[in-house]
């Protein structure tokens, strides 16, 4: 029947698709929205899937939160990747259990999270920031999902280099991807995949013209991914009225032996 | 630097992107294509990332491939589904190692392997199909691909029940889903995600209707997804003149308690 | 060189694609904007294109406003069509100089004034509506661009009939169009054209229904159509970051001979 | 009723949406098509919007062609552009009754005989390009649907200069948009309207990037315009596999006083 909530779990509080909350359950304590509060005590012992009930009477749905619920609350000082180009990466760079993966940078953590909980147990991510307030939120949003044991935080720049060999994958959101080439192409195996993800049009010109000259990377696919959403109801479906135009275009590379 | 191709291993020859081809390494044997024959001798013992030319010339890389260059190398009796609708649907439902699955139907097996990929080694794909050809297809291209181990096929009809509780999640691609909620209903654990995919919009409109009536789930995103690719290079960049338009549309649902 | 700008005219002050404004050009007024006020004298007896600076020396462009400029500051009591589907309306129902054309509803009169603007000046838009709000407000609309004289606005039903013969096409935004078919078919003659614009899927699914079973009209196209603004800038270019998704959906029909 | 088929007059032979044809309907004789032949003596005398058959018996509706028909069966050495285009154009660029135009280049006509028709009968388009073959297709288009009469084919370099003054509008197409911006700038009137239709991203940003320089022109909108088809039908409505993703991106300007 799905596991009970225990207090100092998290649990996700639905209202509708725009107004989710997630609360860490303790014993006696009360979550206050703006639709009146919510004794937490009404979630603990009981199932995920139930409704509950707010100081005013608003249905609350309750869940345990899944990894995208908890990423789209992550502290964010910047920009986060999407499920449509995370998942997409996950799949086209062929990324699964055990995979080792360069990152950079990590920004919040979004999209390591998802690499971290994709090559568990054995796998590992390593991720670099040249911020150092990035890594350490990165850290807390990491250690709240539990999936800081999968990754290596590491302050530093991509564009000098990094320390892993051998890795299967090296994924950048860095604002000059070119400068990563040679560190990239020194850090990945033969055949590994390079993905670069780029808000404008410019920088993936200009990444694919210094592969070009660098010759150490094919490139296998450079595209865009749009998700629409959709209001379904009987006599009255039609997609949202406005949706996300653009988040980034994204490049795979494989690379060549020279 | 890579591990080196043994014979017996599969490669995947590549001449652009749309003329890839899967081969297996024997000795002594000769792949032919349109753009003249390799001799297989040249790619076993050397590494992924390496270019070898036909007998007339022409350069082929050659890499492991990855699991989508295989999945896509399906035989296929059935539509699949692309890398855009597989990488949402594991991070939207939250698929990850360990969790077991419900899908329905397995047709050629394209997710199940992208499925059974993300739960290994622990998880398990119950994978359900009503007719016994999809099942051996789909049985020979998961053995193809190594992950028929973490899958169980099985020849029945979703709509009259499964076979398997407590499940973490069931992906439905079939064409009357809305036969199938008491069955999902029953072995999903709560809280658990129900994901269907449609090509018609009315399917959706019904699935939609019959979960209000129903009243055991709760739906929590309804979206297509759009992937364009683009040209790059220097100074005559742009997108690819055509597009698929459409495969289908994503419901993701979480089952409620009753 | 442009004519002048002559007290009583409009003129439309820019200050960048989401703040413009269409002011009278009155002598001795000034034009209050949150960027500080315009002396209107400014621009009284110069050509269009100039700059004129506020009060506090904010830049504000000055041009004649184009039809769409005045039609997006329109008094709006209901949704109005935009460019990309008026002008594909426009060319694809063949509307030009001469035509003579049923609209209905005609709401604040957005298309009715570019339906006027192309069939002027011996042709004439024949614009229907239940709501004598709306014919009230598209009257004061097209007066302001002087094309009420091409327009007759007429309070009715189109769903009863209407009173028009031998029309070249009849453009309906109503909530059942497939109750109009009947008054449509009578006011078209052979060959003209019938449009429909419908915010859901399921007023055209009804429709395509509809003229199945009537019989008086071959549907030739249905589709959607969206636009994508950019960012423009050496080395910054990229999309809009949110784009609209849905305005509606617009069928293209002719009428068979029965 | 509509006007019936006179002898001489073309005719359009509908089969279903991509297979349509324009015939010149001539006493006694006959048009062959893959569905068999068509008597053409069945058309002429009846009017609009009459099912013929075919000698093999397949039904063809036939209607006098729309203006874009026309267009769709030009003689085509070049691409042309598409209603989605033509339509934005005709109205963000304020094109109608009157209006003087400069179009360069002028390809097959396509773009020429929709802005002909909407400024005619007083309006006149400057057509140029540099190629004579076009010229001389362009003008066999035009004859054809009888809008020569509105348009000046000029055999000319836009980047050298155009003749004419104080035009409404000028609408590019050419390789390299910016090296005409003198010549545009020369030709307009004030508040005049630049459209620039381009292929490449990098043509924007460069003609952007000119613009900035040049000082004569405000930039107003940067778009692109997508249309996207649907197959409805009473429970099975979805949108068509494959659409064309891409024809051109569109630039609007107005002329500023220096």
């Amino acid at each position: 029947m799905g596991r009970i909530f225990c207090a100092g779990e998290y649990a996700l509080l639905y209202l509708d698709r725009r107004r989710k909350y997630i609360v860490k359950l303790e014993e006696g304590k009360r979550f206050h929205t703006h639709k009146g509060f919510i004794e937490l005590n009404q979630i603990i012992g009981r199932p995920e899937g139930i409704v509950v009930r707010s100081s005013i009477g608003v249905e609350f749905h309750v869940f345990r939160p899944s990894l995208w619920d908890h990423v789209e609350k992550y502290e964010r000082p910047t920009q986060i990747l999407y499920p449509k180009d995370i998942g997409f990466i996950i799949v086209y760079a062929d990324i699964g259990p055990g995979c080792r993966i360069i990152e950079s940078g990590v920004g919040s953590g979004a999209l390591t999270s998802f690499l971290a909980y994709h090559v568990k147990p054995t796998g590992r991510i390593y991720g670099y920031d040249i911020n150092p307030r990035f890594i350490e939120t990165a850290r807390r949003n990491l250690e709240r999902t539990g999936l800081i044991e999968y990754v290596e935080l590491k302050l530093g720049d991509v564009y000098k280099g990094v320390d892993e060999e051998d890795v299967d994958a090296a994924i950048l959101d860095v604002p000059s991807p070119w400068l990563a080439l040679d560190s990239i192409y020194k850090s990945l195996r033969s055949g590994g995949f390079l993905v670069s993800f780029s808000p404008t049009i410019n920088q993936v010109e200009k990444l694919v013209e210094s592969i070009e000259t660098h010759r150490g990377f094919l490139v296998t696919n450079i595209l865009e991914i749009l998700t629409r959403s959709y209001k379904v109801k009987k006599g009255e479906t039609r997609p949202e009225t406005t949706m996300i135009a653009h988040t980034g275009y994204l490049l795979f590379a494989r690379k060549r032996v020279l």
